[in-house]
Order: structure tokens, then sequence, then C-alpha cells
């Protein structure tokens, strides 16, 4: 009698080759595969709601896997963090759910969350968890022009070369840029990503707000749907993958 | 003609034995001594605003300089960050002071936070930047017990041993807690503090929070001036130095 439970998993990307399950390299994916099999005593497939890059972090990552021994449910979030341990992954809750959810197929909106440091000095104690822009960022400028993206697009500029979707096409519901001090944050929702679709958009947002483009240049830049028309791509070290929506 | 400057210092205190030279032992203070050497080509003392115990971090601690050979003010953080890297140091920022400007004696007001990550799972992104507490914390009674403190008290019970002060009196302006999330942060602001008091006030504070001691218990430690009367001292991983205060 097989129990599927929902996982919320925190983890700190830099270790790791991204989420994803690879041939001789550390992903948070094969971790959490061990630590459950260490668990449950037998093969576990962990299946995440969608793959992060290399070194990209979670604050909010669901999964689900499947158990086939009975486990309190209380049990099951601090039984594999004990087999987790000393890696950056961190199961913050674990719950029963039905044999059909899915955490991949049922999602309904994705959040993530790209921290920027808009200052000359290098970064101390959040080095490796944010991107420094040493230039000054104008925030409204960056609010001006990512309006053009929100809503459905085709969105090959923004899109990594090596995505696997069949579509270029997505819906972003929503994009925010946020300036508190030094600290900008980017944030976007929607129901799927393209691959690097969140670097994509911030490092040409930066482009603008660096002076270096105006605003109406990401409008332009989305309409071209063509990849060498995109700014640089911002590094995965500022980038969270924060919560996902599920049905009630 | 000497020209002294006053600096905004962020640090991670991990890899350090504290802000203080010390013999033999990595401190922020003989790094940024040794930084200042090589800009201006002839030894310099830094002198802060107050000792950080190690693994303490700072995000605007102060401190002053002198130096021997003009430098543009635009260039005096650039270059000492320069030398510091790829220490977790960073110059902020640097303005010319007025030869009677002392980073600790013209302090009019110090300001700490105590970061507690309040959850089973152990961290991962702000490992080593916080205090995880397992048990669930009570904010409020935290918050009702730490009324005690504010004011001008003996604070013998809530300092360390080693504490070199003349006098165990000193006035508590501030103390708040404020949870957001399984986030509690504990703030407190004073001209000066004990050595190691903000974190044995956490670390009994936190007594109350879990239930062990009732709100009341803070002020009777407060009035046993005792120092075996404290709770447990919190660990440096939470402890930042938030701000100094100087007069306009």
């Amino acid at each position: 009698m097989t129990q599927r439970y929902r996982l919320l998993i925190e983890y700190d990307g830099r270790p790791f080759s991204g989420w994803q399950r690879q041939q001789d390299q550390p992903s948070v994916q094969a971790a959490i595969e061990k630590a459950a099999e260490a668990v449950d005593g037998a093969p576990v497939v962990v299946q995440g709601s969608g793959r992060t890059d290399s070194g990209v972090h979670a604050l909010g990552q669901v999964a689900h896997l499947d158990f086939q021994r009975p486990i309190e449910q209380r049990k099951v979030a601090d039984a594999l963090n004990a087999h987790l341990r000393p890696l950056p992954i961190a199961i913050l809750d674990a719950w029963p759910v039905q044999e059909g959810f899915h955490a991949r197929f049922d999602a309904v909106k994705r959040h993530y969350r790209y921290k920027i440091i808009n200052r000359r000095a290098d970064l101390t104690v959040r080095k490796g968890l944010a991107w420094r822009c040493p230039q000054h960022l104008d925030e409204a400028a960056m609010q001006k022009a990512a309006q053009a993206l929100i809503g459905r697009h085709d969105f090959s500029t923004f899109r990594d070369t090596g995505c696997q979707a069949d579509s270029p096409v997505r819906t972003l519901d929503e994009i925010t840029i946020m300036r508190n001090g030094n600290e900008i944050d980017v944030t976007c929702s929607a129901q799927s990503f393209l691959h690097r679709q969140v670097r994509s958009i911030v490092g040409s947002l930066v482009e603008v707000g660096r002076g270096r483009e105006k605003p109406g240049w990401i409008a332009d830049i989305l309409a071209a749907k063509d990849r060498t028309a995109c700014g640089p791509v911002a590094p995965a070290t500022g980038l969270y993958l924060e919560r996902i929506d599920y049905p009630e």
C-alpha cells in the first residue's frame, strides 16, 4: 500500500549541478531520492515541479514521491532531513496526498525571485545569494520596460537555445521590480517558464536599468523573437524558485 | 598632511576570530589595516566603533583611519576593497572626516539585530547567517518578557565573565521581537553594550519563547545581577552589528 507525499523543499543551489538527476553530477533530485531510499528501504523516484539550473536556489520547490512502507506523517520530513545532512537541502514540510497528485502537471503557478544588490563593493554575507550590479540601476525604468513582457507572448528572445519546450509561447502573469535600499528584487509569476527565461529577462532589464538601453528596447527585443537580440543572461546566483501554487 | 576617513564596513564574521586584532588569529581589523597599509604605503591603525566576537557579522560597522598620502575620496573604498579581496569584508563607503572624529568615542547609539529561524529543518541558504530554533517560539511572550530590560539597569546577569567594562550598568533604549513567517528578528539599541550582552539576552528570551520559563523570569534574572542566572548564550551565527549612530 503505497502513500504519496508532497514535499516542500528549500535548497542552496551552489553545490549542485541543478535539480535534475544527472550521470556523475550532484543534483538535488538524486540527493533526495537517495535519502528517500534510505528511509523507505527501496528505490524511490522524486518528481519535482520543474527543473532548476546549476546554482539556482529554491525556497519553495515542490516534489512528490511514493513510500511503500507506512511512516507517520510528522516523521517524513525529519527522516528525510536526517539522511540529507550535511547537504544544504531541507524538507520544510511533507503532506500525504492522493495518488493522483503530480508536482509538475498540477502546478498552476510558479513564482521566481531574482535578487540584485546594486553596489560597488563585493558581497560578503550574501555572497553566492544575490547578483551584485556595480552600476546604478534605475528601477523605475526597469519596471516600465518590463510591462511589455506581461501577458501571452512568443518568448523566443528570452529562451535558452537548449530549451526543450514544444512552444516558445508563455503567459507571464506578473513581473515586479522592487528596490529596498541597494537591494532590487525582480519577481516573476507564470504557470510555466521557458529554460533560462527569468535570467534572460533580468539580464536584459539590467541593460535598461543601467541606461545602456531605453525602456522600449525590451518590447523591441520581445517582438524580434530572436535569441540573439537578448541581453546578457543574469547569473544563476541571484535566482530563487520561491513558491509553486496548486489548486486548493 | 594626514587625512582621517570614516569607513562603513560590512563583513561575514565566519572566517574571523572577531573584529579585534589578535596574535596569530585572523581578524577583521588586521585585514583592513593590511589593506590600508597597501593603499597608503605605511602602517595604518584602524579604530572600530567596538569589537564584535568571533563569528558575529556586521552590516554597518564603522571605523576610522588616517592616510598619510592624499587619495581621491571616491577611490578610498575601491582601493581598500581591491586589497581586501577575496576576504568577505566590504568597505561600503568612506568619507573624509575631521581629525577629531573617533569611531568608538563619538558613537551615540549602536544597533544590533539577531536573526532566529524558527523551524525544524536545518538551514540551507541561510546556514551560518541565522540561529535555527526547532521548538516553536512564542514571540509575544518574548516581547512581553523583554520589556523588563528596557532602561538603565545593572546587566551583570547578561554580561560575559570576561567583560572588561568598568561598570555593568547600561541603558537599553529599545528591544523589539518581530516575527515574519518563521523568521524572528530581535533588535536591540543602546549607546553601548556589555560583552555578549545581546547574545545573553536573546538566549534567555528564547527560553521564554519556547515555554521553559515564564515572561516574568527575565525580570527576575535581571534583578539577580548574577551571571549564573542567565539562560544559554545564543550562538554568534545569528548576530549582526547593524548600524552605529553618530551626531550629525
